[in-house]
């Protein structure tokens, strides 16, 4: 049985997170951390601090918790004597893997592998996939230009280039971040690779009432990639791959059309460029279908397709043809963690078996119908409700408004995140049914009356 | 009780391990798997693979399993029902930490810093960990010349570098890339960043015989490492950092003397770098102390110490200027693992009560002298031993002859790896003891007559 609502005792972080906070930041900065969990207490949608207070988690650990917290599945999973080797004795899965290997994978990331993909390369996190793709890409280019040869003798680093998209977020490490736009703070200082960067639609809501002007937009952001990418390639730095996420997330939730994607997916194609699809944070179920792409209902969507966060594991899907020729090209010593990839066995079971993708659907329709009954309501305050599945965002006046309402809404019981400069970006797991939603939808709204 | 030996029951890879080879073939490149290993059947120093072979490892998952498989004392951690909820529930370190995280890098990570650190960093993996060391450098260096307000107003990346080692190795994500000089192969095709590299000291053994040249060598390389910097730093390309091992491991064990480290060490203060150490491989205790670079000797030995493998998480050490200014500078979903902490705590707590240190030690004495006595017999065949505690390797006359060599060894029941051209690695768990390294020299030398 799950909680009933949402249950505060204190303002959040409350007494006890403070202690802890004051023995952490001794060791550790602190100015990140929200509060602390207690993680034995906490079940399904419900979140519980350490103060006792139990919050509906909208957020869910920045999107990465698939089913809520503590789902019996998965403590199965951890009880069964059979796996404990595989928790105690970490792998070196490229060289070494354990004897279910083949099996998880197959039951797990293969059976919901985006159609059209029959490989997948395992990684640890977002960044690690995304870096790893990055190299199949660039090893792709130049062994199908036919150059490894000549590369052979002549050792180096050539010059090819990714294309990315202003307010695109791929990761943090150095690669990855020469691709991410979002937050200038997040690039400061940090020496980058020059790479082309093309502009994204900045889509005007309501989208019906836009129809033309979004049009419009989109073909000049279109245009836009594809003179990059033939200047790129005229002055010798040739574009090597494109890489976007089907909603861009931490940029602030924006989102482009089907046609938009296909489009750039024709203008790939027509380039020689690879497409890399980065379904880290849309990947899992959460937009009602398993993968945010397959919404633009292509047959041939994108040449890799990176996930991490609720796939627990990270990795990438691959065309076979990004796999590289030789040995220890992509490579590290755990390529991943086969504990997620059994954790994820059990997710995926538990999303086929109990429908969740629809459940999705459902709690989707009645967040995205309540986040437009709300900026009806609140006009001054919020615009642009938007969303695909329980993927959906608001828009908030300013930042400081936005960030004050998370506060009071996190005080209320509900546990939310932002994202772009006024966003806020709603992530509840799979399991947040239409009674979750309309919980949620009512907490906000007080949340909203106090500011 | 621990088996008492390998026990072979058909080559490596046997017939069980070549089906599972071709089932795995179908979604993921197999080139460079070896062979399935049965992870709940292995035990202490002992790896079985699924065709029941029990093998002496003298790998360890590329370096990477600190006291043997299934120590009882991590088994305890999985089965205590109080951890459920972290093995269960990944938290968002950096944001919503669990009520022990601070309790468990007392007792974990900050029990065996290094001297002089009272700061530590999570991280999930060696890249991560590199990564954003690398980061926290940049930050450092330009926070510190005070340029970070101009900097504010005029975003972008600054034209700072990192110096590197030939034969270094620092992780395969592009930044660390970029200071990876092992293999042509890792870094062939992928786009790098032009930062200065240094030569690492060429050691000729017995060193007690070339202590003169060695020491000539060792003077070369400080002065162009020093030269680069001033070069670099003149044309306004700052030198913010430089990385190193402290026993070039992947590239092929290659050591230099303390007194090395100690001017080196001194030449960054000279020049205002930054000076990380990278104990990925290195630390954790098989040199027989927990980090190699105590082996110098010094008060002020680094600023930043990275760690991954052996310690189960990521991160790294720092003194507390590198701990940025402004949040979300260092910050990623996970910021590491929980649950790695949680076993790590458990592996600290063996390492001492059961005086592991002193083992590693006394198990080295023996592996390095048996070693000397191999090469003296065989010295067409071996040269080069070397090695600090259970942290040694041996040179064999070319690249076939070693792979042959690991291949007969492996056939007689011990798991080896090699690294660099022509070596071959020992990386015990520090429960490797005397009569372990007794066991390892016979069978190692059965399979050097058999060449
Ligand atoms: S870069 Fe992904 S886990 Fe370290």
């Amino acid at each position: 049985v799950e909680f009933d609502g949402p249950c505060m005792k204190t303002e959040v972080p409350g007494p006890r997170s403070k202690i802890l906070a004051q023995q952490l930041e001794s060791i550790q900065s602190v100015v990140q951390v929200n509060f602390f969990c207690d993680y034995e207490e906490s079940k399904g949608n419900y979140l519980v601090d350490v103060d006792g207070n139990r919050m509906l988690d909208v957020y869910t650990q920045i999107a990465s918790i698939p089913i809520g917290y503590n789902h019996p599945a998965l403590t199965k999973v951890m009880t069964d004597p059979k796996n404990m080797g595989t928790f105690v004795n970490r792998p070196a899965l490229g060289m070494m893997p354990p004897e279910q290997f083949s099996e998880k994978l197959v039951n797990g990331l293969m059976a919901v592998a985006p159609k059209g993909f029959s490989r997948v390369q395992t990684m640890a996190c977002g960044s690690c996939s995304n870096e790893n793709a990055y190299k199949a890409i660039f090893i792709w280019y130049r062994v199908r230009a036919g150059v490894l040869s000549f590369f052979f003798q002549v050792p180096g680093c050539p010059d090819l280039t990714l294309l990315s998209f202003m307010g695109g977020f791929h990761g943090r490490t150095l690669g990855c971040l020469a691709t991410t736009h979002t937050k200038a703070i997040q690039k400061l200082d940090v020496p980058s690779f020059d790479w082309p960067i093309a502009s994204f639609p900045q889509l005007r809501y309501p989208l019906d009432q836009f129809e033309r002007e979004n049009a419009r937009e989109e073909a000049r952001c279109l245009e836009e990639a594809e003179d990059l990418i033939v200047k790129w390639n005229q002055k010798g730095r040739h574009v090597a791959g494109v890489v976007i996420e089907p909603i861009q997330a931490e940029g602030g939730d924006n989102h482009a059309s089907f046609d938009f994607y296909t489009k750039l997916r024709g203008i790939t194609k027509k380039h020689g460029c690879a497409f890399l699809v980065d379904e880290v944070q849309t990947g899992g179920g959460s937009t009602g279908k398993f993968w945010a792409h397959e919404h633009w209902g292509l047959d041939d969507p994108a040449d890799i397709v990176s996930f991490s966060k609720k796939m627990l594991t990270g990795g990438y899907y691959q065309k076979d043809s990004f796999q590289p020729d030789k040995p220890f090209r992509i490579f590290n010593t755990w390529l991943g963690d086969h504990t997620k990839n059994l954790l994820l066995t059990e997710v995926i079971k538990v999303i086929k078996t109990e429908n969740l993708l629809d459940q999705a659907k459902r709690s989707g329709k009645v967040m995205l119908e309540g986040l437009y009954d709300l900026q009806d309501k609140y006009p001054h305050l919020l615009s642009k409700a938007r969303g695909i599945g329980t993927f959906c965002a608001i828009d908030v006046k300013d930042e400081d408004t936005r960030n004050l309402l998370l506060l009071k809404a996190r005080n209320k019981g509900v546990v939310l995140g932002g994202c772009g400069t006024q966003s806020i970006r709603f992530r509840p797991a799979l399991v947040f049914k239409e009674h979750h939603a309309h919980l949620f939808l009512d907490i906000f709204n007080d949340a909203i009356t106090e500011l």
